[in-house]
């Protein structure tokens, strides 16, 4: 890093730690398409295992769907093939020969899951399914790609549940939220707000779609997660019907759920890092401590002794490493910072003397001295409370970034400035469309929604709005829009 | 399951199991794709866990490399592409457009990964390198697919490792084997053989290819996974290069290994299997221990709360349900069986009168009374003792089913009663491949190799063999071979 200071060009910081902490490799040859590397794919694995945790302790079970889709299972839902039909990479051929039929790379997993619900839903015992799948889809975006944040394949998870009536699909709305929130803010420490997306910005073939975004160090909104009421506009379309108590055949009611993994993980650490490089959560660090030998002429076997030792008694508890490697600590300590590592320890022949070694936080970089019979304790106490400051410190940048704004330069400006904003707005519906249209071209600006839910944030008070104008059109504010900028 | 004889008709039994228990649905509308279902799917993540801590155990770090392999990329290795072409699946189109350039669905990592290694080997310092894949690949099997055994799209592991030297390289070897030692067999209690297969069987591309065998209940052989060294083949093809000590560059060896997860789970279900469904090893059932209230007149709510007191104690310790259903415990007896739980609880009013409830074990059917305070230690000793008796079943299974022969007719005539024989056999190199020819034509027989190591079973005493001559030829016999059926 050195030299890339986050808050002054997040842009250039965000690729500077992608390469210095070798996170993912860019020079695959094929656009868009980016390896993970292991530093990278070890928090992420962490991540899945907790959202998956997380979405079974909430009665989803796990499956696993093709990725490839006939393309007659796409065309059924009209809004749906609409939307994603651009996006589609298609398999065409087989060995030297041509296909008859063509077979998409599953962009999402509707049109491949729908018509397998249709074949397992029969009566109302069926009821409800609730099923996810971990894996990755590939869509062929058009915006410029940015690693981890937008690409034309991605990790993450689907979550696809059907419902007897509408009013047990609602209910999946609020429970997506605090799945999302036991994750990605109790454990990832990033703060989110749950929007109402405006009915101009919905999931293809949606009634209602709800999303997480996070604000990232450049002011710019991340939508790292949403989760779609789809009523029963799919369900009609690929026959998900059960037999209901009287008999008689109904359409089933249904939600999807999709945390982006990548985005997660990209908001987490851009979050949490600083100038040094990375600073991870504790709990998905793929080395929670590094243990530093302070070798003196002469002193290398002991203390390298100790150190191993002490790696060895703390391995039952953490996962460490100790690096005898031959640089210099100072080296040592760039390197291990700039990878995120969330404890130091440091151990010298003095401390071996006074049985004690040194424990080095790495968002503060406090150091102490601490009993090596309390150690492990310590340490652990000290990842509780760096967590505990990491989620202050997210917290406080979120909640200071929301502001409101009364007309609009004020939005404008407040945008600008990398704020996400609250302000008076005619309508959420389509006939806000126009607004939302002319606020993009005027401003750069994008609505987002209407706030329904926050984690790990406080809102500002909205009463100063209410019953205020419309800052686009001027005609009577029905909602408090949320505005920013977005990646 | 009811009326299928597992050794009777194995075939048989093996799609009912599938179908009763819910593994996987075969109504896919792309031939030889499967929708694998929730219970599969829970003991197959297991097995993931499984496999992936152990290569992690052994320094393997994960990584995730992209589906799509230019088509470019696949031309270096000359062998290799031949090898592989035919099954490839390709991306032609995207959205409404023509690709300029196909890409292929990864039918297998070499060619997406190796030109990346390429990149980040420079210096000795960069070696080993050892990196894995959880996920899946493509490939456009012509022969007749079957569940969880032979799809176009399966679960597996890729492992790739570089090393300076051969004999690094080499010593790759024995490690890919513990690991599914201690995996496969010492968790999932499937025994396999390790063999070095013929020079004519070998992966395309590779020097040696070694490989997993486990014998199916129909005497048919499963390969689950396969090692290969690949010595400098593909990084002279890429340009996987080091500069030595000597400040010279020299090509890097090579290896990689593929767990087979889908064929791993089925060897799994199909070794311990009976006729009434599944028996899971412990590890890996999604439930371990399912408790069924049995229910006299009047006696219902009381029974049912201590049948979920019960699970809420155990819980603790282990994956539970109480099936609180209305069906009869018969009902739910044959369910529970049908899935392969291991341990099943039966409680009622007379076992909670005495501080009692009966734990059943899965494999024998053995019932007995053990105290409520100390069940979750019986339960768990119960499970390994169920592990053991598994075990001991698998072992005595794949033991008695190695025989020697010493002729033609004899080997053939063992094969065909679904054994897997030893016999003296000219040349495991390219001059033996005439003789596995005509054996092949001749009895539909498959030479797979000689034997280097062997997990969970005894081979006999191959003494007898030596110095014989190779029973298809009659010239002298260079090695012993071991023939069978395969799927």
């Amino acid at each position: 890093m050195g030299n890339v200071a986050k808050s002054e060009d997040f842009s250039e910081w965000f690729n500077s730690v992608i390469k210095d902490a070798k996170l993912c490799d860019l020079r695959y040859n094929i656009k868009g398409f980016i390896v993970i590397m292991p530093w990278a794919m070890k928090s992420i694995e962490r991540i899945y295992s907790l959202y998956c945790a997380e979405l079974e302790k909430y009665s989803h079970e796990p499956a696993f769907f093709p990725s490839l889709v006939h393309e007659k299972s796409f065309s059924a839902e009209k809004e749906h093939v609409e939307g994603f039909i651009p996006e589609v990479f298609w398999v065409t051929e087989v060995g030297t020969a041509k296909l008859e039929e063509r077979y998409a790379l599953k962009p999402t997993g509707e049109a491949c899951i729908y018509p397998m619900y249709s074949l397992w839903i029969n009566g109302i015992a069926d009821l409800p399914l609730k099923i996810y799948q971990r894996g990755w889809v590939w869509r062929h975006e058009t915006k410029a790609t940015k690693p981890f944040i937008r690409g034309r394949e991605f990790l993450w998870i689907e979550a696809h549940n059907v419902f007897a009536d509408k009013a047990a699909m609602e209910k999946q709305m609020p429970e997506d939220f605090a799945i999302a929130k036991s994750v990605i803010w109790e454990r990832l420490g990033v703060p989110f707000i749950f929007l109402r997306r405006p009915q101009w910005d919905k999931f293809a073939g949606a009634v209602d779609t709800f999303a997480m975004d996070t604000l990232m160090p450049d002011g710019k909104v991340l939508q790292i997660g949403s989760t779609h009421l789809l009523g029963t506009n799919f369900s009609k379309a690929y026959n998900i019907t059960y037999t209901d108590s009287t008999n008689k055949p109904s359409s089933a009611w249904q939600t999807c759920y999709g945390p982006g993994i990548n985005r997660i993980y990209a908001a987490m650490f851009s979050v949490h890092g600083d100038d040094k490089g990375l600073v991870l959560p504790i709990d998905v660090a793929p080395t929670q401590v590094v243990i530093v030998p302070i070798i003196k002429k002469g002193s290398e076997k002991e203390v390298n002794g100790a150190a191993e030792d002490l790696r060895t008694a703390l391995s039952a508890k953490f996962r460490v490493q100790a690096d005898l490697s031959d640089q210099t600590p100072g080296f040592k300590y760039n390197k291990w910072e700039q990878l995120g590592v969330p404890i130091r320890v440091e151990i010298g022949m003095r401390d071996i003397a006074s049985g004690s070694a040194v424990i080095v936080a790495r968002d503060t970089g406090a150091k102490r001295s601490v009993p090596l019979d309390k150690i492990a304790h310590e340490i652990e106490h000290e990842g509780k409370e760096m967590q505990k400051r990491m989620m202050e410190k997210s917290s406080a940048f979120l909640t200071c970034s929301l502001e409101l704004a009364h007309n609009f330069d004020e939005a404008v400006k407040m945008v600008s400035a990398g704020k996400m904003v609250a302000m008076p707005f005619c309508s959420e519906g389509m006939d806000g469309a126009e607004c939302a249209k002319k606020l993009k071209e005027g401003s750069s600006c994008d609505a987002r929604g209407v706030a329904v839910n926050h984690a790990g944030c406080k809102l500002p008070d909205t009463h100063s709005l209410e019953g205020k104008k419309c800052i686009v059109c001027g005609k009577k504010a029905n909602v408090t829009m949320w505005l920013s900028r977005q990646y």
